[in-house]
């Protein structure tokens, strides 16, 4: 049995029992690496930790691992049990959908423990989940790259009053330009895209396109290290967040639609810094 | 402290080791009743296995005990640590959004535990969550009352190519109309939408309306119990999922969009019954 758990968004205490029954049992245990493992600590003592809460080895797999060692994995989930650790839910914003294809290809069963991911997590600073739209990413633009696909999607969505969650870029494992030139893999530092940066590449394409999707006094909210003890959220105009200092990585931002006298409320336990949720035990 | 706890969707084992430290060291432990509690067996045993769990009493606490009673609770949680549980997420498809505005008012320190939620757990049937337009609800329709204002935002999802997630309508607690009328309180049985009753609600409006949002060959999934040991995923046409038996509530349902080749693969092996993922424990 392959088992996919969700570990969701904080630390080594996000995991469900279920989840953790299922790890103990499991003879091998993975651990994505895809998109970020900071928010667990595991540039530090993070994996040690989760170790000794599993009493078992963690394999970290990389989406290079993954995509040339499936096989071997589910060969292995097919005499024994195997676990493969998603920072999240298992189909959230990054899916495990290939893995899963293959194994039922394979005829490997495959068992999924849900838990909490930024697509609904992002539900605490009080706007509804149902009144999304589209959700869109916000890519890294360089010198000859600025793609705005993103743009009209959230034109639509706003055109339609519903909230947009853009989803902002990282770059992990990244073989710099340099490397594949000599032929040779080589990986660029680790990026993560602040919400400052996210709002500028916004406005630069708004001023681009002119369509007036949004602008500088668009109401959002801008989610970093969503899940965390010390996550933070703030809740003003696209002026106002380009001035929020967020801190470390990750970051998301949602761009709010119409809402309701509820949703306003909620909002503005977040402005200026006025109250948050989910603050540290004291 | 206020602790709004999600107990994610299957049973007791679903919530988090986070969930679970601040539940045994509250004082006072609240459950949510809004929804349906049948899917963690609330009905029979289901409670005391909770109690079991937590080493600690819980006091249901139905719509109308939070709407009447939310000042006692956050007078309790200013002077010691409370827990209010919440199947789901607590920001999932139903909000309580209103206690944290109250909890932030009174100057009560709220603290969220996330968990997993039908927002994101319907991830699993390998549709990508970012391409889901808005949520729509379908609610009963009676003699008199048959509102369509799902059909224009289904309408709008489908010509946008996104994924439709239709949250079927829940009557727990409703006062007969009879006992209103004599002035005093008496409850109907609690009703839960099938999947069936939803799509002959869906094809009857859009035979009403005729604006070919859908019709009976549009590819859906049906979801039943999602998230507990038995759920049950099945992929099919509104036609073909008419005729299937998802058994006991609760059931939601998704009308395709565009697909990618990877969402096909997927969908195909919850189609005919020819297989599915989180499989009980052999």
């Amino acid at each position: 049995m392959l088992y996919i758990v969700g570990l969701g968004l904080g630390d080594e205490k996000d995991i469900t029992i279920r989840g953790l029954e299922a790890v103990k049992k499991c003879e091998k245990v993975y651990m994505e690496a895809y998109t970020s493992l900071l928010s667990f600590g595991l540039s530090g003592d993070g994996l040690s930790t989760l170790e000794n809460l599993y009493g078992k080895r963690i394999t970290i797999a990389d989406r290079e691992m993954v995509e040339e060692k499936a096989d071997d994995i589910l060969s292995e989930a097919r005499v024994s049990d195997v676990a493969f650790l998603v920072v999240g839910d298992p189909f959230g914003a990054t899916t495990h959908s290939d893995l899963v294809v293959r194994a039922n290809t394979l005829r490997v069963n495959v068992k999924v423990v849900h838990n909490a991911s930024v697509m609904n997590a992002i539900g605490i600073c009080g706007l509804q989940l149902y009144r999304y739209g589209e959700t869109v990413s916000i890519p890294f633009f360089s010198d000859t790259w600025r793609p705005d696909s993103f743009y009209e999607k959230i034109r639509i969505n706003r055109e339609l009053g519903l909230h947009t969650l853009c989803l902002l870029d990282i770059r992990v494992k990244e073989p710099s330009w340099e490397s594949l030139a000599r032929g040779r893999k080589k990986y660029e530092p680790p990026r993560y895209m602040t919400i400052n940066t996210a709002i500028e590449q916004l406005l630069e394409v708004e001023q681009r396109r002119g369509e007036s999707a949004y602008d500088e006094g668009t109401s959002c909210v801008g989610f970093a290290r969503l899940g965390s003890e010390d996550q933070m959220i703030v809740a003003g105009t696209m002026r106002e967040l380009l001035a929020v200092d967020f801190g470390a990585p990750l970051h998301c931002l949602v761009i709010v639609g119409k809402t309701h006298p509820l949703e306003e409320e909620m909002l503005d336990a977040y402005k200026h810094g006025r109250g948050s949720l989910n603050q540290k035990d004291e």
